[in-house]
């Protein structure tokens, strides 16, 4: 699934940031792929990228329209169509990362059937998927992987890609759910795809490569999470991974959305982890942990940080406070 | 999904025994479900069930014609239209554990819509599933667990519920795969299910139940096959079993499908399987092994199973050949 560049990001009438979260993310990562963000009256949010109108978009190239908000269960709002329609006119392709899809309302459908545009949704896997041969393929391959859902995955491998890039590395973020999809242009929405082609679906996004290419793949959910547990085991064999970073928010009280799960020790989460990866690639190895500490204060950050590096031996980072160099001069001593 | 007996089971032209596995499998579980067999000229199959005819079969009471033969690649032969067709204007509903859907045949989804008879494909989940709770549920649950996928875990699971019911127990068996759909009447695909809903549609499968009742799980892959072992963790965790049972076929030279794979150490597998279903629950154990010899001698078998006996601790048997008392005799020792 490829989206085309550049974008329009669409804000709609989000009553605050957070319900444009997938907009800042694609604004935070992607400046360079946007031409500006559209917004509609008493819209809470802003991305700070250049305010322009669909017509304007369309003159400065844009090539799709990325839904950039979320509304209330997943909908797609009735505010929002007379705008998505404008930007299908004015020759623009659009994207959703929400549950309900564009091609399900009828006058989207129609108006793209007939002016040839396309309505990417990319929590419905596009085409059908092998089952995963296990079979080892050449490039190197980095996972990020959970304590439980939610815990910077994807902001960590972002991070992953650009301090990589930044030395010189050739490397890739692969997406794997649908904020992630939308900054990259490409992925597989895996906790969608029919649970028999999960590894296999994973093997197609990141396939054999040349031996120093790095393919940093964003991992989904936690093998300790009783809802998600076999997507996460899914895409750790698919992913065939040479490193492994662990992702861990310190704060809450259980796992996500399961009063009574204790979040697992950290240890215990990497040896699991391991344990599983080691099946497609022997030499599958955690290089390194990242820490999400934003309800931390500094101090109490700071020592989170370093117990965690002390008792594991690993370097601990937490991407938005100290950066993930510590973990890429791990990734550039392997070998 | 429901499907209404009795069965008239049809094996078309099938050209060996193997072709028609389902029927077989049908009429070995479930004989009292069925009226008998319907075979096409050339049929080398025989489940050894009386001939009917489909109008005899509706005049017995059948209500759903089971599709027991498979063709090559999944699909529904041209050969067997016709009777199809006939079937429904008898008044059966037909039922397919193929991957081609009946439902995609124009003429069949015509007739049926029609007549208001239902087309049934179970490989195909109907409705839709939640997310998996991970919340402890009442009744007692066994899943088969495998070193491989086919080493005789739905067969199993039928030969316990066959001998508890036998012994007075409240027993059901649950099915989680297209052939033991077609056996029970009911029960979900969980390969075919999205990957986000796994261990949702597991615990949608055997819900909480009366104390002393006990689900009997068929299994799925295995959690050491590259290719499907996120299915068979979603389903080990929305299982919640209280009791395992490890299936092994003892003569293949690797896993199934993925040459270079070799077969877990039981130990090993058993081990895997009690640490990852104790996430959900942490009762849960092996209480003995299922062996399919039907590879191995009468010698080479009966050597094995004690060899495995002695060495594991645990009870040891060949459905086939020993049955599976000395497994109900454990669990009937359990709580």
């Amino acid at each position: 699934m490829l989206i085309a560049k550049p974008y329009l990001l669409f804000l709609g009438d989000a009553p605050d940031p957070l319900a444009a979260k997938t907009a800042y993310g694609v604004a935070r990562w992607r400046p360079e792929d946007c031409v500006g963000q559209f917004r509609l009256p008493g819209c809470q949010a802003d991305t700070g990228l250049p305010e322009v109108s669909i017509d304007t978009a369309a003159a400065l190239g844009a090539r799709t329209l990325i839904v950039g908000v979320a509304n209330r269960g997943g909908k797609l709002a009735a505010a929002w169509i007379p705008e998505l329609l404008a930007a299908l006119q004015a020759g623009l392709d659009l994207a959703n990362g929400l549950h309900q899809r564009l091609a399900d309302l009828p006058e989207l459908a129609a108006t793209a059937d007939s002016l040839g545009r396309r309505l990417i949704d990319v929590r419905h896997p596009a085409g059908s998927f092998e089952v995963g041969t296990g079979q080892k393929r050449p490039g190197q391959r980095l996972l990020t992987v959970g304590t439980d859902c939610s815990t910077g995955k994807m902001y960590t491998t972002l991070a992953l890609e650009r301090e990589m890039r930044g030395r010189g590395f050739d490397a890739d973020f692969r997406a794997t759910g649908q904020t992630g999809i939308l900054i990259a242009g490409a992925g597989v929405c895996v906790d969608a795809v029919v649970a028999d082609f999960i590894s296999g679906a994973v093997e197609a996004l990141c396939p054999a490569n040349a031996p120093d290419h790095w393919d940093l793949i964003e991992g989904q959910g936690s093998l300790f999470h009783p809802s998600f547990a076999g997507v996460s085991l899914g895409l750790l064999h698919g992913a065939q991974p040479d490193a492994l970073v662990l992702c861990h928010e310190p704060t809450r009280p259980h796992l996500r959305g399961v009063p009574g799960y204790p979040l697992p020790d950290l240890a215990e989460c990497i040896a699991a982890n391991e344990a599983a990866a080691r099946l497609t690639n022997p030499k599958a190895r955690c290089i390194g942990v990242s820490i999400n500490t934003a309800q931390l204060s500094a101090t109490e950050a700071g020592r989170w940080l370093e117990d965690t590096q002390n008792r594991l031996g690993l370097p601990c980072v937490d991407p938005l406070r100290t950066g993930v160099a510590a973990l890429v001069d791990r990734i550039a001593g392997l070998g």
